[in-house]
């Protein structure tokens, strides 16, 4: 039985509406109705049509190494052709560059059906994204008028090497080396300073890019590093310069392209190349690479932003990238409830009182089940898309106070977004599993690819844990709890709304609830925090845990009561009360376990024998 | 890194010792202490220098289907050899039959270690020790004398023949056919009805098994269906007769071994195949088989256990099988958090105040993550050892009373230590791929095989929401939860008893929280059960977890307890202690979504749209 990825529209133009509201952003109001809901069912059709059949293929096939650079499995390349001939990597782009500048939240559902189709495809284009938004703020004005267009168009991919074998969540640590070309390189035919170029023409000429540098080390884990989908990639390079401080303050980013331009204005090839891949549990057509850079003579690439400035150049990308591993895993959860719906409504055991044999669906703990996987995954991407629609309000909007307002929320969205949207991906997936039972376990089936493709989303791009200490640390406690206080603020006013409608009082209940306890909890967090200090990194992720899953219930109420204030109800409203009442009565008492878990503090932890 | 499994020798000898007086067992209290360590020190070295050392390598190599049949990894026939040489497979069957017959409880001990470190393999034996019970309890005579002792020495393995592709939880659908083979197999020779034999002379001469049957049909998800580890393999097959009655009451349970005995006593081929391999998400070294039985003359089998009466054999030997799916799932998460330990114990990220770079296992998020990995496996081993004790008394006490009193625990326990002890490995080895990052991502390392491994566990031997059906319907509310309310009283009794002891009382509280609502849910749902008929069905799985999470804090309390009883505080009773603290802290609360999930009933989830 094969079960083709379809976009779920109605929910997601729904979504985006709700978003937009909730984030106070005009985003895709500036695009008509029809227009969002032409480009989602494009993007649908796509997906459906060529990202999905080639899932499970390229799950067995995976990405190889070979003496030419990484091979894709077979379809990619000419889907990747098409995913560029139809526009798709340049819709959220700016248009100076010759995006399409469509709004970050409808962006954001094109990116949601890529990964529910697709997951290993569609990280390909997201590292794009991150690289054209790093290089649009910091690039300099040569670097991006040669890089940015073709990432832009899809033309050419990028990768983001940050990673090393002993820096990972830690960068302080990183070693790859970057020294001036021109004095150190020993390349023959080096010019001076910004003038001459090292082996070739690359630094000098017309349109020269800057003074080059020649890059030497070995980064691990970096996604589509090498592939055969287009000619050249752009690497983001974290790197030390010689004499630089010492951790995070003594790291620049570099832009080091697999091919030069030549003297000639024919491609050269850089000084780096995949040395190997990951064999991994799950997202085994994107190639995870072994990269070393400058293995000869060095690889050449131009600086990024400030000397020593590469962490904070990285940081003002990470919100996007940080939204994508959140609107990934929401593709991810809805690809499983889409199979699990699929399976249960074919399956059949067990009979009714007449003796017919019952399709699954019909059995109370199936659909248990699959209304947890259905409430999660909406919350989850609820939460996405607000994040997304306060990404675009905190670009676009019209007066500065909207703008740092719209800053503000997206702070402390983003990490509960990228953590939370991707636990729920993991278990939205072992739900879907469950429902297939052992036909969920064997590789043909696409629940059990999906399983293992879920499980990345809580270590890249910051662990899970990074996204929490961030969450806690910097975006609640260094304010006072001022950014939390007016969400929580919002949301309750959104749960004291909804409460008037019987079947949302459970759930507006809860909400009221569990937000009047974080702002006690995060008060006594402010105290305590200055004389313990492992209080927060003990607290961090169940306090993220808890605001998450109160966070989702915020989204389901306002969803909820969109519904019922335009009335009739049809069957969108039908499965957002539905939602909210499952949300009310099964999820949101977790939030208790992990108030505990705050309110026991460090000293638990830290104390234990291990 | 490579950390080989080691048995966690003073946890498990511990753990025996609770269990045995939290089931009233004088188990293992038959064999000196002394023996019972030197059994589960030997089981710890056969683990550690054979078993461990080809889990990764038949994980990636898997089993094969040859034309000869199914070929294991390499290393598995000669590590069967030595399992068998050593005596392991007979530990805990009957002495009539060759067997050890040590107590249950030290059985449970050595199939927790094969399965941490190899649970493909040692899911081989647990087949066969199943098979063992099967036709202990119920097989004629001469099957008993033929099969028995090649079984309990290991010369032969076992096999469970159940699922057909359209009857999984449902095994009322199933279509494989026996016929008697005298009337209609067709096969030249066959003599007359328990007299002369088809095929051969397998039915008749000295020692004949009484009347053969011929088995026709198709069997999936056979594990150790096929292999090369034995000669024979005995197939347990239910299979329907001609003019049964329809459903479950018409299902017949064979013995159809791979070899039959030949007229000279040379082994004969019966009918029946492996024709293909599924390829899984884990457990790739244990040949999961589609079967073939009669594809072309038949399969001959042999009767076991009344005709019609296969369904309730099959049940008789379920609470091993059971406590097999917990104790490999143990073994499981013991792995997870041996691994996870190791590597974080090793790897440096972060700094501490001094500059100095910390083991990540000094992060507070880190230890976080460890306690609550390690907190879950111990309570899951003790919730398996307790069952394996109940399973030494039901089967051992000297007085009627006692084992009725043992059998009525056990009926309990069994379900909630199959499905909490499955739903915990999953739990504790993500946390561990979590502790170990992106290295846990890549098939090197041995936790993303944990992790794999562990998904298994809430699928097969009857699906956790079979178990949490089991529970409910018929050992909650069938004797009015006379049962159950026994148990909660004894929980309450040990918490009473631990509540003096400060570091124990938050524990105590909880616990005995938790049990006097668990009593008034289960008088509620047995008022409710007679109107309401989706009920069982859509708070079965809450309540399960409900009670396992409770379970486990009475098994920590237990623990804890008998460390503080014995004086001093060593490392044993600071770990039981600290287990105890963040059990009561960080996962006892959970169960204030389970008790929600149960008071919420069946109509959110019948009446929602789907």
């Amino acid at each position: 039985m094969s079960t083709p990825y379809e976009a779920p529209l109605p929910m997601m133009l729904a979504a985006i509406e709700v978003a937009e509201r909730a984030a106070a952003s005009t985003g895709s109001g500036e695009a008509p109705g029809e227009l969002v809901e032409a480009v989602l069912e494009s993007a649908g059709r796509f997906a459906r049509e060529v990202l999905s059949p080639l899932n499970r293929a390229g799950d067995k096939e995976g990405s190889q190494l070979t003496a030419a650079g990484v091979a894709t499995p077979t379809g990619f390349p000419e889907a990747y052709r098409r995913f560029c001939a139809d526009g798709w990597p340049s819709i959220a782009a700016p248009r100076a560059f010759g995006g399409q500048q469509l709004p970050m939240a409808i962006a954001a559902a094109a990116t949601e059906v890529w990964a529910g189709a697709n997951l290993s495809f569609a990280m390909c284009p997201e590292a794009a994204a991150g690289a054209v938004e790093a290089l649009r703020l910091h690039a300099s004005d040569p670097l991006r008028e040669r890089y940015l267009p073709p990432l832009v168009s899809g033309e050419w991919t990028a990768a983001m090497a940050l990673t090393e074998p002993q820096a990972g969540s830690d960068l302080s640590t990183l070693r790859t080396l970057a020294e001036p070309a021109t004095e150190t390189s020993g390349v023959p035919g080096s010019g001076g300073s910004g003038g001459g170029a090292p082996g070739g023409a690359p630094g000098g000429g017309p349109g020269g890019l800057g003074t080059p540098w020649r890059l030497r080390g070995r980064k691990i884990f970096i996604s589509w590093g090498d592939h055969d989908l287009t000619p050249n990639i752009v690497h983001l390079v974290l790197a030390r310069t010689p004499n630089a401080p010492q951790g995070l303050k003594g790291i620049s980013l570099f832009l080091v392209p697999k091919q030069l331009p030549g003297p000639s204005g024919d491609p050269l090839r850089n000084d780096l190349e995949a040395v190997s891949l990951e064999h991994k549990m799950g997202i085994r057509a994107s190639p995870t690479c072994v990269m070393a850079y400058g293995p000869h003579e060095g690889a050449l690439g131009w600086l990024v932003g400030p000397l020593n400035g590469g962490v904070e150049c990285l940081f003002s990308m990470m919100n996007q990238m940080r939204l994508g591993v959140g609107l990934h895993s929401t593709g991810l959860a809805e690809r499983a409830l889409q199979l699990a719906l699929s399976y249960a409504r074919e399956r059949r055991q067990g009979r009714d009182a007449a003796g017919a044999q019952r399709p699954i669906i019909e059995h109370a703990d199936v659909r248990r089940m699959l209304l947890t996987m259905r409430a999660l995954t909406h919350g989850a991407r609820g939460l996405a898309y607000t994040a997304a629609a306060a990404l675009d309000a905190a670009r676009r909007a019209e007066d500065e106070a909207a703008r740092a307002r719209a800053e503000r929320r997206l702070a402390l969205l983003t990490p509960i977004v990228k953590a939370c949207c991707s636990d729920i991906a993991i278990e939205v997936a072992s739900l879907g599993v469950q429902v297939h039972g052992g036909t969920g376990y064997v590789d043909d089936s696409e629940i059990s690819q999906v399983y293992r493709d879920a499980r990345i989303g809580p270590i890249f791009e910051g662990t899970n844990y990074i996204q929490a200490h961030d969450l806690l640390a910097r975006k609640v406690l260094r304010d006072g709890g001022a950014a939390l206080g007016t969400w929580l603020d919002e949301m309750t006013q959104t749960a004291e709304q909804a409460r008037g409608n019987a079947a949302l009082a459970p759930l507006a209940a809860g909400l009221i609830t569990q937000c009047a306890r974080l702002r006690a909890a995060a008060a006594q967090l402010a105290r305590s925090n200055a004389s313990d200090r492992e209080l927060v990194g003990a607290v961090a992720y169940p306090f993220l845990q808890w605001l998450g899953v109160t966070a989702a219930a915020w989204q389901h109420a306002l969803a909820a009561s969109d519904s019922i204030a335009r009335g009739p109800i049809d069957r969108l409203a039908r499965v957002r009360l539905d939602d909210a009442r499952l949300y009310a009565a099964h999820i949101l008492p977790r939030a208790e376990a992990h108030a505990a878990a705050v309110a026991h503090g460090a000293d638990l932890l830290t104390s234990a024998e291990l």
